[in-house]
């Protein structure tokens, strides 16, 4: 298809694909002649995988090229690829180490992640943005001095590895590994507000249930 | 206490609570004599309320009033005090209802609330933050071309409605109304962030058991 095609399809103006395909986010089209190159479904692909990046996880466009290399890149095995590209994805801040609520709070996720039984997670821990951001939580929690139920921690966690488990599967639907790999990154970008916006009116719902109206 | 052991038990500035004192965001202590204020725990737990607010859910202090102002009124019944205060924190930007794909994401919402029998929530809809965001959600994956699947939605909901279910357990282990809003308001801004982090480190536990390194 053409470039005006390409827009009429995706819903992207013709002048974003141009800055898109100018800051290399974009592969060039096929060159027809001097001044027509056509495009194919896998442009139209990653055109919105790109969209979804800038508008709605308001990544900016160095991290969203960086992100693309680590999707693009074949040469990794698949678990360090989806890895790769979600840790390029904005996270919390890092912890502070010199902290004694972080020091506390590594402990209780080391604690939580032995309960569970992720012993494959505790072999990424020094590389993983998720832990990271998962003691800031739980050292927030303490530093503000709620001392959170272990149980309760574990129920989250296990309903969390459900939803984790619907992501993978959705995932394999994809044939190409290139797909796989894009749609785990857009998981990551659109599933989490679903999720967020989900949990809120399922409480909602719960509460409605329990105490009605009045 | 005094105002320094307030800020000692709370790791608190003396300085950030007279801040917030002036603010409004805090009652003021008794006054035992023309200096001295006395405080209490129920001083100490606003103002750990307040702090995870305005530090952990960066929400504006006039909205930080605001939501103190639904949290305190006993005039409301329940349902709707944790909904008042729950609704007065940040939400996703408004939907256009002269889009065409939000009036399909309406659609589709109606429909997934009818599969999952949120009846109680189907009321709250016309008020309900909850609501739009979710529309908004559907209508950004609508608009990129995802035509997601209805029965993932549909399991993504159960979950979160079983995490909405351990959320209010553990609101219910509360003895006084007060407590029981408080800690509503407190999951609100303390847990989606650790349910976000559990759900990045699900993800690479399920993707390590199912790939390997490799």
């Amino acid at each position: 298809m053409r470039l005006s095609e390409l827009s009429e399809s995706s819903g992207v103006s013709t002048a974003t694909i141009k800055y898109y395909l100018r800051e290399g986010l974009l592969a060039p089209g096929r060159q027809v002649n001097a001044t027509t190159a056509e495009y194919d479904e896998t442009h139209l692909r990653r055109l919105r995988l790109v969209r979804a990046m800038i508008q709605v996880g308001r990544i900016p466009v160095t991290t969203v090229r960086e992100v693309l290399g680590h999707v693009d890149d074949d040469s990794l095995g698949r678990t360090i690829r989806l890895g790769a590209a979600l840790w390029a994805l904005p996270h919390v801040a890092e912890p502070d180490e010199e902290d004694g609520h972080v020091r506390a709070a590594h402990h209780d996720v080391d604690q939580l992640l032995d309960t569970l039984g992720w012993s494959n997670a505790k072999s990424l821990i020094t590389i993983s943005p998720a832990y990271r951001s998962l003691v800031v939580a739980v050292a927030t929690l303490r530093r503000l001095g709620y001392h959170w139920d272990d149980e309760l921690l574990v129920s989250y966690a296990q309903l969390m590895h459900q939803a984790a488990i619907l992501d993978l599967d959705f995932v394999e639907t994809h044939p190409s590994e290139a797909e796989k790999v894009e749609t785990a990154v857009l998981g990551a970008v659109l599933v989490e507000p679903m999720l967020q916006a989900l949990h809120r009116l399922a409480q909602e719902e719960e509460s409605a249930r329990r105490y009605g109206f009045e």
